[in-house]
């Protein structure tokens, strides 16, 4: 899905060349050859009642440093048929771009200039882009009306995170309710509705065969009645929501959901596609990771990269945390025939590391949509039973408990990366953590800035683990490498960690 | 509609007998002999998704000070077939009512003990007395967290007022806000609704002829698409709703809008009838008059006593400042052959104070329904294009500016009434607040009991004004008590002023 | 509700005097002072789509003898607010009123000329008049054209009946069809909804008391989500209805349907109520009867006259009809406190003549609306689980076997009278069947033209019977005439009959 | 579309061959290796409420000879995730399907035996699948109980015609008005909505890059709010309404129609693809050419065959018609740059044969979606302006007038096709009608069992007419064969025909 740093833009192999798709190129084509368009839009939804008081505070933005937030990722769902996944790039081509809130007595308005012309059919806005451009500006000033210190410095990238002084279990509670009232206040939750979502993870540059599969998997879960969230872009975020849509068509239910979830620094860079129905901008990776696991009914894993791989690693953390023991939520790994063996490596990772019991929270499916989608409908119909049970609600799952050390960002350097235990004598939950921590550092040193200097400033980073642990991780790693998953900024790939097996 | 001063219960000839009507009296007898029931009950609406923030909140709720006003307002709502307008009575009718707060993984539930058995069907609670339990508590939830100071003293009677230090255009903008806050929380506000909102103000404790008439009124409103706010409860209140029920199902018109705006203190006496199906619940007097003249598209007075006067000088007030010259209002004063006269005698008495120019504000209407409704259909057909000309919403008059006098109650006392400049020399709008005071403070003289043992302690107020104001008014309240439109404490009438012609 | 006599006209005693009820009366005076407004009317519903072919077969119908039938019916349902119940009456007073059905391309549109103003708000009919006037089409096109023989004798006082030479199980089961096929296309089926009609049948011309007992049960009965079906017309035909409109608004329930089944011989007289939100025209008393049998999920039964007794005889002579043993249609008799004892003389009779078991088939509730909805609440759930065991449908009786007998229409003479039989002896059900006739034909010769004519000329009907089930019918009816329910033509009662016990 | 004589099956070559897309393939081989399902099925639909009368007749009907094309009707829509387009190869796949309509008190259901898995899902049919397989009963049923002689012979391969004595007015009238009530039995005709729906023509058996574009097309059409009306079945049928729906999704327009018009002939070579919504059997391909031209406010027509060609002269030929010259209906034709000159070589033809003044009918666009999608909203627009102006439906269009010799096949001989008249002094729409009927005989002659039988034996056609019209046909029709267009049955391409010049 995305990497774990906010703000960080990333290139992709795009599935779809152009010229391979005549047809939706040619939609482009007609649509939008950098045309810009200048226009006014009302606003939808919550945004439609406005009192005075949040019409000025909304002015007030339109001067303020989060404007520039909003601005970009205003640009990034108008700009919604394009197939760059650079944003600097989409920011580069509509430099003019401009939006403006304008009070009226009734409400405000948004006056766009230069704004990309894919958004507009014969001058008017699109509705579902117009959705689109009010949820995002909805979740902005939710969040920084509602959750944010008013005293916070400047954004830079993203929304300024909240500044709990410690890592608490009362900060962590703090975070597990602001997500429900950012969910809530885009309308996402809805009381009395059986349990039905299923969260699709996997890569967002995957070949061909990867995206037909999981446009196949999504359209067995349609036709079971199941919804897709995805956390917005093309590739596996795509694939399951296209086939929903006419799993959903063939069985005529026609409030199909197809659930986007992304953060500001992502936005840009995986704008949503056009079937994403319900668009909810989250602060930030961790909060958006928290609202899928408590959003979603069940979690699918398609072939991807090392954020895939950062993401199960949460999951699984979060699972085997001894607290969860009464949580269910089903899990399935599924790869195409082409990309037999993915998973049985990932799996032999989680076996070296976890313990051979990590195994009782995932199926491995390859090659078989209808299965994935029976085990998947069983499993959400147990979630069901089981939310009954413990009491909890089918709209979020309240009693899951995050593991406080995913809840935060990792600081990448020698020190921290040094200071990690990489041991299976630990509790799994806790290795999984550490793991997950120690990748984040890899995945920096191997592609990221920070992470490059600091290697060519002051060598590898030592990491000391056990030795079968650091094996592990390395012939991993070799593999992704190997296999095109993981953009190298350097031509070879030497390590960029020695190991110091204890 | 009601007194002006919060809090106060008050007595009321019933229009119905018990033995006039035995088919709603059967409905009665059989449903609701004092038995009580114990159960729990489920939230609807906003209610129903609550985060555990929030219900923790709730439950702390159900220990502080703020519980007895929710408790109070809860049995009003659940005791909603009865017709005692007695507070007091209704309160020692179910001596052992609690409703206590119960916190769930996925919300709350009400658990209710000794609780009118008549809001239930077959041990069921009736969905409607549902919808108005949960507003009830969703409002005071709301206007208590989101915008009256924490360290509030203790409630006494209605919500603690927000404690502006000044009576200012900053306190009046912010009050504007916050009457637009609860009626969007309450859904009252639509965004894209043609104007079709009338509200009805006249006496709860009205004639036959008088009450059928109202309906008349409504019938003929509901015919035309009109939809009925008032301040709920019995005659005038309900009378003009249940005519336009019938109005718009004979129309086929299926989301009829009844709404009704109350008050803590006055809900238990003016219990919503069941018509309504939308309630809201504002924190007192002031702020609820401003929700009628904001909210609706047009005004009809019936007859009433004295609540219904300082209600019609608090629109003529609004209406003639000048500040208002471009906002336009329809407001109409009818009232049945049986009452023929009435309203000349208000007409008069305004004419005398106001001058000739206060009838350019309003239409008096005899024994004619279809009249009423035509003009009433054509007022608010005015009112959109007055809205559109001057950009201002459908749904909320922000433009229409409300004097800052009228925002805040009179505090009676010989000196505060002896202040008062009653001349016709002063503007209109100034004199208007000036004459609602006054009448304000002989009806506490009359019927308060602060009023009352003030008069008896230090003697009648000292008025000075204006002889021919003076004459003007003194004439209004002999021709109310002659009538019988106010309920006096003491047995003969002699009037607890006295005037000082200037 | 209705004599079984199909064009018979009778006056009847209003319960709502003029004066009474200044309300309604006030909404009758504004509106219809007896003025009369030419315009055109556009259809609803299935009418909306006509091809060519039947757009010309309706302008045909224009120039037939149909169309006196259709003129009249299209009076009764214009003439919404009148209050007489003397069809006559109303023909006379709106002499010019013509209907003319006009051709468009699109479809039709109805020409109105002279029609009763009171059916328009401001020159626009009301939509539920209209919707009205579009059922009384749409069921005499659909009878006509669909059933009914081209070569058809003209039509006098209702439809031409079926011409069917036999009176045979063949044409008791197309008469089934043909019940189900009219009311199916008059949208009043509903598959997959649970059972929730109850049948109200009494009398139009009842007590004040009465007319409240019978909203109060209507009341309960929509609190129970429970909808009514009724003959239309004023009394124990509207009562109930509006009782339910409030039940329901109480408990949220937005499609309560109140369905009137009317025929063109009565409509008229008893023209619609404009509660009534889905109004069926039948072609005559006895596919009126069928129609509320096998519609409804129960029956209860208020006071009435001659009518309601026949009714009666219907409804036990079918259930007891041993063909019906394995179907189960709850049957409840109620009454007000006023009118205590009316049940008992009638249930003195049933036993006297039918036997003790006729008890089994029905419950006599006085006094307690509530016990009543608890009553019909159960029974309607044993008919959702009667229809599932025997898989017959829930919106259509299909199994229930009405007797042949009970199918035609009686002709009263004093052969036919002579040779009925009255005995004790013969099955219960077959009684049934001969007592409805020999009180068909009592009433003929007490209040009918033809019958009091048969009776002056040849002088009273020689009955010959069982000595008791004489002497039960004779109490009855005196107590009827003592009581005021029976209308005679004659200044004197003196009875029409002669006894011959056998 | 299809070819002009029902009954007929083709072969095509299918633009989705396997393995070039294997999400799709992936579905279809998870879900449907011939395994078959034998389950019951319950209606939808107006067959949920039948009578007992009605059940009879269809359970007739399963032992009637209708039944064998009900059968294979069934068959083609279960059959729905097949690629094949041969209705033979469809049978002979499942020779033991078999589908018993059974009786049940409260309506019927459908028992199938052997019948294709892949219509199934966890053993449940998929709701669309079941709204097509009960949209084929109801149309069978009601053109054979309405419309057709009881009396008529069997039924081969189609519905039986109406067996009209004389092609007159009369008759025409009668074919306009059955197919207007097909139509509206199916639910398809709605009052009070705007214009919106177009017709899409073209082959079945196209190119990716023509696939694609009709695709671009459909989608450019469904932003504009625009409705897709085809003949059901793969190619230009297809893709049209895929691309309409994301259209639709993006504008968030949720009753988006894909409307599928059929006949018994061809519904198994081209069965519904899963996004019709609306499936309507018409009995014949004359019916359903006049569904479509009736039904749609617009036509745009993509590249295809011989068909294509016929179905264009049949258009021309109507909208040429004087009796038309004030019907206005928007004609575009349109292929993308990969086809460039296909249309050019069609316009040739036209303008040769019917002159200059033909272009004044349609237009030609290539490769420019919007720029299609632009013209037919205006164009769309226009026909409410005109359907306004002569007072004609919007959802029929009752005043085109169809020349009597379109509604009838043309059997093709020796002789007739001498008889034939073509010349340019002919009226156009004359010259069209036989330009249609000499296709249809040279097609016949070139593909068809009977016709390449009778030049087999007889010799080629003889054909008169006017040179240049002889050259113009023979050139198109020979760049039909050199692009592949159309599939002969002999190895090489002589001509069947022999020109003779006048």
């Amino acid at each position: 899905m995305v990497t774990p740093v906010p703000g960080q833009l990333r290139g992709r192999v795009l599935y779809w060349k152009p010229g391979q798709n005549k047809g939706l190129n040619t939609m482009a084509q007609n649509n939008c050859p950098l045309q810009t368009i200048n226009t006014s839009v009302s606003p939808t939804g919550s945004l439609e009642l406005l009192s005075q008081q949040e019409v000025e505070r909304l002015r007030d933005l339109g001067h303020g440093e989060i404007y520039e937030l909003f601005r970009r990722c205003a640009l990034a769902v108008l700009n919604c048929d394009d197939t760059s996944d650079s944003a600097e790039e989409v920011y580069k081509r509509y430099p003019d771009f401009q939006i403006e809130i304008v009070q009226r007595t009734r409400g405000i308005k948004l006056k766009l200039t230069g704004a990309p012309a894919c958004a507009f059919v014969d001058g008017k806005i699109i509705s579902g882009v117009r959705e689109h451009l009010f949820a995002v500006l909805r979740d902005i000033v939710f969040v920084s009306s509602e959750f944010y210190h008013p005293q916070s410095a400047p954004v830079s990238g993203g929304f300024e995170a909240i500044r709990f002084d410690e890592h608490s279990p009362q900060t962590s509670a703090l975070i597990k309710n602001l997500v429900f009232h950012v969910l809530r206040n885009a309308g996402l939750l809805q009381a009395r509705q059986l349990p039905s979502l299923v969260v699709c993870w996997g890569g967002h540059a995957i070949s061909r065969e990867e995206y037909d599969y999981s446009k196949a998997v999504g359209y067995q879960l349609g036709l079971r009645g199941l919804d897709i969230c995805t956390g917005c872009g093309p590739g596996a975020m795509k694939g399951p929501m296209k086939g929903a849509t006419i799993g959903h068509a063939k069985q005529r239910l026609k409030n199909g959901r197809y659930i986007g979830i992304s953060e500001p620094g992502i936005i840009a860079a995986e704008s949503p596609n056009p079937i994403v129905n319900h668009l909810v901008v989250m602060p930030d990776i961790e909060k958006r990771l928290e609202a899928f696991v408590r959003l979603g009914h069940g979690i699918i894993v398609f072939p991807g990269g090392v954020g895939t791989l950062e993401e199960i690693l949460f999951l699984l953390g979060t699972l085997m945390d001894p607290a969860n023991q009464d949580v269910y939520l089903p899990l399935i790994f599924t790869e195409p025939a082409s990309s037999r063996g993915y998973f049985e490596k990932i799996d032999a990772f989680l076996v070296a590391t976890l313990g051979v019991q990590v195994r009782q929270y995932y199926q491995i499916v390859t090659d078989d949509p209808t299965k994935v989608a029976h085990i998947m409908r069983d499993g959400v119909n147990r979630v069901a039973r089981n939310r009954r049970q413990t009491r909890d609600a089918y709209y979020y799952n309240w009693l899951l408990s995050i593991p406080e050390a995913m809840k935060y960002p990792f600081e990448v350097s020698h020190d921290s990366m040094a200071a990690l235990q990489l041991s299976t004598r630990l509790p799994a939950a806790e290795l999984a953590v550490n793991l997950r921590r120690v990748f984040s550092g890899i995945v920096a040193g191997n592609v990221k800035d920070h992470g490059v200097r600091l290697v060519r400033e002051h060598g590898p980073f030592q990491i000391r683990g056990e030795g079968p642990v650091m094996a592990a991780m390395d012939a991993l790693l070799r593999d992704f490498v190997a296999d095109g998953r993981m953009k190298l900024l350097r031509e070879q790939y030497n390590p960029c960690y020695t190991m110091h097996p204890l």
